[in-house]
């Protein structure tokens, strides 16, 4: 079987956690990485027998590349994911695609349906438990979908110098939250957003909030609630409740092993759920590069694709837009 | 031991609840019915020996009546306490104190400091989950409260009739939620609600919503959301989740029997939650009424009192008029 | 209505749970209480405004009572229940009829089909759970019944001297079990004893055991195993598993909210299970009462009845042959 | 970093579930192949671009073999073993070691301190679940350890000629459960076991059972069960719990998402736990490579090593003969 080519630009956090992905997945091979910083490159190329190069050029000209991961800055996907399918390439872009809605706009009427090659990065769609959940709704087993809760609370607050180049709370964290909220209810057409200050006076200096509270509508009229915190004591809180007609689907927390303590003042303890990203979402992360590949193979239009990307950003500004004014954001339908 | 005579006025649903808690009470004893329909008020006055009367004014100058449960139509719950206290008898009223604020406040200005003889009928307050939950947090175990997760649902909605008169979700249904929330929260500074029509096409004939989230933020910063719908297909769904600095509280629905079932497609499966109010809140009611007879005895003010009914009706005002305009509604601090 | 006159014979602790059953019963009312300690036996009378007396004969001879639960010291149970039965009152007689099965043989040979009016006290059998999955098991939904797990913990210890006049574990404790195994398997046909000391020195010197592990093999050639302890330092533990061709049956544990606590080294961490017998089993003895008034006005014969408690104690006297052997007792078919 | 050279011998099931994890384990490399019948070598060589042989002395004799795992038919264990241990390998050897355990004790006086170097592959002693409920009860967590239960219940009956050839279900299925339970208890020393014939004529008529409970004690006088079936409804069912002093560690079933469905006659249901025992035990698999690779580069002996095997092997045969004289069977201290 042909295997795909796959490079991957940025060899920060991410980056690798996509390199891994690439070099163990038995449809794809990692040929190229790219970091403007050779250390970085070098590591991450040695590790999976892949070149490595600190020319970006070197990757998106390579024959034996057939598709990119871009996983580098926010600031430079534009620039990369526009190249990259200028130079032939399927592009796989990290979120979100820039923090600058008329960027993406501009981006969009430059590429036009070329942004069809562009694959957004947006994991939880491919979580196993929140995949299950949607294909079951769509089967009918709830009846109409009626109400969505979603409730994400990271471990524990970013650096404050990362919060001053995020784009906020609303962009940079809940973004996953309302391209899932999205991915259940289609088009949004109300948000009201509370935010707090509660966990962090470095996050409050650095002009962000650290908890929010989002109510969303649907087109359908659905309602939803989406709620973050940028702390949470007993790890990486990440659930979802669909309500319908019929019945409720839920997701609960995961942990590592199945094991629950009963002593004299406590019953049906269990340790603490996944505290890191990765180990709640390493099946999806596989599960999106599959996906990614399939996509790179047929030439269908990626999902979710350029449009979600900019649906969802186009959420976290009307969050952010209802924090500021402190009032509810319609939507055009 | 001196017993607590309590008269029970009005004999429907709730009123027979309230009159079987106080018959069953080691504290107290049912002296007398009250309800403008003999039939109703005999059927109850026989079941548990008490005197039973079509003239609510046989209640109000007993001398054996130390306390009364209003449990009339809200419509007349302001006159009938107004009377009760002057005569010199504690009020446990059933929600809402009125449907109109300014009658609240009118009587509110009218009774002064005899608004501290009437207790408002929030069971959830004294629901032993709930309450547990208050207790915890109070004494620090989750640290500071964060976020307020709150999700109640009906098993199926009222007649329309029923409806048209409730005053709306907020006022009727939701007034328990924003009761709950201000039992974790206190003061509540903003508010903002969305609604929907997906249930009853006869409730939005009536004119009314049958779904509706909510978002609120707390004077000390605090979040919550606010979960409510007419049906729900699998029970009465009542559910809390405090979270807080060093933790999460949470509260799951009940059942009837703890018995799990496992087969070929599914398992670990429980069967309905409660399906009723009373099976839900019975233990609720109970410790209600020890609420009451203690304030009954003790001549403290009532907790909850006549301005946490006050307060939860503003709030449900405040909900509709976000719903109706709109926008986000911030209250007086 | 009419309703049941019921006397109970012996105010100690499982006696005063039963006047406060038949106190609070609609179709049931205490009419006399006996104990050969006045005290005992005025306490409990004027608390329940039942007539109390030191002479049994005033109980057995009396007209206004129908029916009869005995709840004295097991060695009393044979001359009383036989005295009761003759003088035409129905019996309720808690467990086990004797700690001698040829005493117990020699009543049934004495009482012939009298014996029918004598229903045994296994709670058990009316817990809600517990029948719930009898009447499941029993409808096919698990297909054929193929193995029972039953798991049940004390607390804590009873005292030594208790031990000393208890015929010991299996006769005192497990003899509940053995009656829920053979709820569900009918026939058992083989048993097998492991005993351990490993709780109370106390236990050990009054030569019992504190633990133990039974095997049985039921007529159908269904498995199960019992465990029993003496202590367990999380509460009251009572748990049936019943496993069938096509699924499983489980009963788990029960408190008394539903609450979760989620902080930094743990999470859904429940509260103690129920800790006394009577917080687990409360709606378990209101059943039974029921099933007895029953019994008492339909002159259907008793179930669990004369029969089952013997058998019960059969099976604790082949466990305890099986350890005292150490070899599996075989029964006859 | 140096990597360990590794050969599989037997190319089946097991052998291709060993080969993945070498191949995948960064400190590992699988070197070499061998199955009598050269498709299966070569499928499973070229697989992971391993050589591949029908003549294991290609494997016994290459210096590139620092280890080999023997995942050959149980009759030809003890030759491999033997022949790999003393040409410097050290052995990982699939369960058991041989069903007969006279030629294990020949095996043992011919190799003499070179059993130090098999280990034996009772994986779920590295269950990550097992494993941990394993540390916390050694950790003192739930005081001295009193009891025991297993549950281990396969989806669906081997084929009746496997039935044939597998030394019946104590050597074939049980014997993991044995190793558990000396995992937990060391020295057991009193087994009795009821067996049935529920589940398949086939296996009843190959002469085995198809269902069995096994009480045991332990030296220290800790009591313990284990329940096995040939077939369960709802997937792979692998509990335990471990009861002691100061409370109870339980480990519960696995399933690949965290998805809960609640409709109108059920509430809480979960999919099917795992079906296949690769699901449920990979990363058991995993963990026990790293502990072979472990040994295999320190000298120390192997745990679990011969003797556990032997040990395990022991308990099944006094199994059988409880079933079979229909006694208690004692075992030497």
């Amino acid at each position: 079987m042909n295997t795909t080519g796959i490079a991957v630009i940025g060899c920060g956090r991410i980056g690798r956690v996509h390199a891994d992905s690439v070099a163990a997945n038995d449809r794809s091979r990692l040929v190229r990485v790219f970091d403007p910083v050779a250390a970085a490159a070098k590591d991450v190329g040695e590790r999976y027998a892949a070149e490595w190069t600190t020319e970006v050029e070197h990757v998106l000209a390579a024959d034996d590349v057939d598709a990119v991961i871009v996983a580098s800055p926010t600031s430079t996907h534009i620039d990369l994911l526009t190249r990259a399918v200028r130079a032939g390439k399927t592009v796989l872009c990290e979120k979100p695609i820039d923090l600058d809605i008329e960027r993406v706009d501009a981006c969009r009427a430059d590429l036009g349906d070329l942004t069809d090659r562009v694959m957004l990065g947006f994991n939880r769609r491919f979580d196993p438990s929140f995949a299950e959940v949607r294909r079951r709704v769509a089967a009918g087993e709830i009846g109409r979908l009626e109400q969505l809760t979603i409730i994400s609370r990271d471990p524990a607050p970013p650096p404050a110098d990362y919060v001053r180049g995020s784009g906020g709370l609303f962009r940079d964290m809940m973004i996953h939250d309302f391209d899932l909220a999205r991915f259940f209810l289609g088009k949004v057409v109300s948000v009201s957003a509370l935010g707090a200050n509660l966990v962090s006076d470095e996050i409050r200096a650095a002009g962000d909030i650290d908890g929010a509270v989002v109510a969303l509508r649907g087109i359908g009229g659905e309602l939803a609630t989406i709620t973050n915190s940028r702390r949470c004591a007993y790890g990486y809180d990440q659930r979802l409740e669909a309500f319908g007609a019929r019945g409720a689907l839920n997701v609960t927390n995961q942990r590592a092993t199945s094991v629950q303590f009963s002593g004299p003042d406590r019953t049906d303890t269990r340790g603490r759920i996944h505290d890191f990203f990765l180990d709640r979402y390493t099946p999806a992360y596989r599960a999106e590069l599959d996906a990614f590949i399939d996509m790179t193979r047929s030439g269908e239009p990626a999902e979710p694709g350029f449009g979600d990307g900019r649906a969802a950003l186009a959420l976290a500004d009307a969050a952010a837009r209802s924090l500021r004014a402190g009032e509810i954001v319609h939507l055009r339908r």
